[in-house]
């Protein structure tokens, strides 16, 4: 089981690690790539249209701004395309937001929140572990895991407060 | 194969149905469901914590202005669930979409386009296609389909404008 | 008469302290809580659906991003829910506002600025002292103080800038 | 128990009337007033300040634009002042919105979602609740209600839609 | 000739005083006052129901969030009222901006950019300037001083660049 | 006393008439002109550099979009320029208004609402008041009216609505 | 001098035919296509990437939501790409925007107003007109009768109107 | 072939250098100025009217907040004026975007990204590229390094990364 990265600038990388940690917690191959779909958009097509055969089963997207990398990969396969926007210095995200989500009929991108790079992750983990028992295991305990942390924060709010 | 269709009112039907068709078309069995979050909070609840042992392998959940269900189904579930954000009176459907979308870390909804019901429906058909490859095969047509689509508007275009 | 204040990360409660602050100032009994309408589905559920014949009078409810925690508590109890959006690092709080205050029909939430952890407060403490005179007493008082101090500003004014 | 409802202009009444139908419903006395926080500006200010002693224990303001109302009604008293903003020809009610919600400290008002008049009237049935024991039976009913009604909705779906 | 400059929050004057610097640089007398419409609403109508008879003949008021001070001074007098929206620590001044120009029909409020003192005091001074000969001699030696400003700008720019 | 109204298209009269008549009622001259900041950029300038020789004592632009003449006017005159935003067919005015009201340090621009006509006309007219004393007492009886038209509609609702 | 203009769906002719028309009125050969980044993504990379050595010397891409087409074009090509927004059913046109004109460094889309297209045309003679000076004697023609046009409805504009 | 840049504000030339060294790189003639469209409007008409006989063969216009500056130059030239909206301290660039990219019909302003600098001049140069062969081979070439220098991170990314 093998997912992509792919993040249009390596300077999205510090958010989107976030995400390669946990897919590599799970034990999920990765591949993180920088391509662009404007400055490489033959790597982008050659990527995307040869992603299924090279045995990945989900990509995800990260981009900035007129984020269109998620919507040029899932132009070129089948697979599903987890979109990732990132913030950049103007407009707080929303460009970046709206150029990946508003996919017109027929493309779509699993959109997830500004920055979401973790939930990109899990949701490409959701997604594979339809097929594969270990993850959907896996995606149990790290949900406990999660609970048992909010718990003991709530448990432990008036001591450490006080 | 089977996915759920959750609406949080009746009145989103007629954006919904657009994507119960696909799914259906595709051979996918559906189950379209009338589920409030904020009405029906045990049965949005129940539905989402049983549906993986009812055999459902994804779950769209459809909902407008504050457009809880998706996030909530999200909190009682590890499969994927997809939402869809719906248009309603005021905002032009930018509420949905954020209520939606930016799901904070450790629960992902995959969100695609405002009033997007076909690419829901297609995103489900694109996750469950990871296990049963004859949906695969059947994405690769549809895409096909909707190419050759787009070429003939393209190629007729002059002809129909004159 | 007490008042729970439910934050969905323990990370809110920077903001969320002001408000606990007041409450304790007028003499209102204050839980407060990390729950998680996402990650701690159930204690959310648990909590609301109990929190009346616990006792409690009113619930604030402070998240942010897609912040479906006031709004799911909401749809346990029919005691009064205020919302508290919290501001998180996009969209500069409009995700949580609308994701707060947009509910929609038969589950209202009582919804307060963007980080208006005092407005919060003052806004329980309204609610309870229609039952208990003692808190519209206070209230007064506040308000008086409140009133003063603007006007001990704007008289000190010139001498203050001079 | 009695709860004013104000709006600025009497072409809000169209929104107000399905809040003031539901306080009706429930036998709470209701008076609807028309007074404009800028064009009746003393009688806004003389309403706000008597209105505890003639017996009100909340108020609901209605405005659209810049809906200065509600806030303007909260000034001048100590009972809660819940805020419903009115989508007016441009802006889609977000002005109205954030002229009602993004009140500063020390006075707020219980925002509900634009055009929201029946979350407005069920806030202040909620809060009059706390004091007033059959309110609370009712709301239960009415939240049962609600329920079945959604129930009805799920389970008659398919026969409906074939 | 005098000008009132009231601000919702001594917090304000750092933005306020560059327009009061102006005001005093063409001769006109300034009071600077802090009145809150929500605070000191008595204050805020006292002062702009009476503002005409004390000499005053155009009012700034300045003010962030739900930016109610210069609607609500507008409502009391006749006199023009200049509103100067203050961008606070959520919603980059749109919150501020919209209470303030979005006045409903009858009571304009003269509104200048967010955060915009130096010309909410230049369109007092043009405002003043109708009545007042000697201010409109200093406004087109401003304009024309601002102009050559700019010019130098324009002139030196390359050798301060090199 | 003389009012220009300057209009970037003959299609925004329907909205610009609202306010020449309220200018005609108060007895002010109005001259409504169809000059665009883009399409005859001399005539405005040249309108703009001449108008104060010619007895305009203020002068309203209305606009749309990227609307720009408000600002354009305001360069080439001292007279007080009231821009009023006129909503088209994207965007829901906000392009305009943002375009009008978020005028540079040096040049202010009077901004009104969002298709606010009559408010434009009001504003100019207040502004005259300063130096037109029969315009004041116009400007207190019409506030008068306003205001008894507000009162009259809040006592006869009860019977209008039975 | 030969321009293409590429709209990713038939349904976008209705806005795009006004810049067709302004196109041939200035004797420029235009080649109308309906092609879409997403689902013909081989025939917009062959189309942009050959559109030089077929003769054309600017390409208009008209789009709408997630509007990537001009971008994807701009990838391929280093011809002056010009992107023409197209409103759809939601977020009134702000996605369109923001996913054409928010282009990352390195690849430019000469971005024009939503559903623009007059303006698409326009300035892709104005690029033209560069090399042909035909073009540019056409563009003044065009510019001084769009102003006389202008000059006539404002000076017929009295007699219209009474 | 010489392109000139024109900023509202030297303050903008953080901004616009980067583009500014672009057009030097590419052996392009730039004049950088200071023009303000409000400030010193004369200067700005008379820069604009006389551009094309100066041999300028493109003008990039900066400017922020109601950025006014291209539209302007636009009106006073047939030249294509590309509009580089500069983000200013209030609305994260959403004002000066609008205020440029939204031109009535007529008057195209050619917008590139907020803060885009280097996209201006990219765009400028594909322009005269479509007169200077000698710009289009450097322009394949830029474009050629731009995807090298991504494929060489895309390629290093693992090594560095470790």
């Amino acid at each position: 089981m093998k997912v992509a990265i792919l993040m249009g600038s390596d300077s999205d990388y510090k958010v989107v690690e976030k995400g390669e940690k946990i897919l590599k917690d799970f034990g999920v191959d990765v591949e993180v790539r920088v391509i662009s779909a404007h400055r490489t958009p033959y790597r982008a097509m050659e990527f995307a249209s040869t992603a299924e055969e090279k045995g990945f089963e989900a990509i995800i997207g990260a981009a900035g701004k007129a984020a269109h990398l998620p919507g040029v990969l899932a132009a070129f396969t089948v697979l599903p395309v987890i979109g990732l926007p990132i913030k950049s210095s103007t407009m707080d995200g929303l460009d970046s937001l709206l150029s990946i989500v508003q996919m017109p009929k027929g493309i779509p991108v699993a959109t997830v929140a500004i920055d979401g790079a973790e939930n990109a992750a899990l949701l490409a983990i959701q997604i594979l572990a339809i097929k594969y028992p270990e993850l959907n295991k896996k995606l149990k305990a790290y949900k406990k895991a999660m609970e048992e942390e909010v718990i003991q924060k709530d448990e432990g709010f008036d001591r450490i407060r006080d």
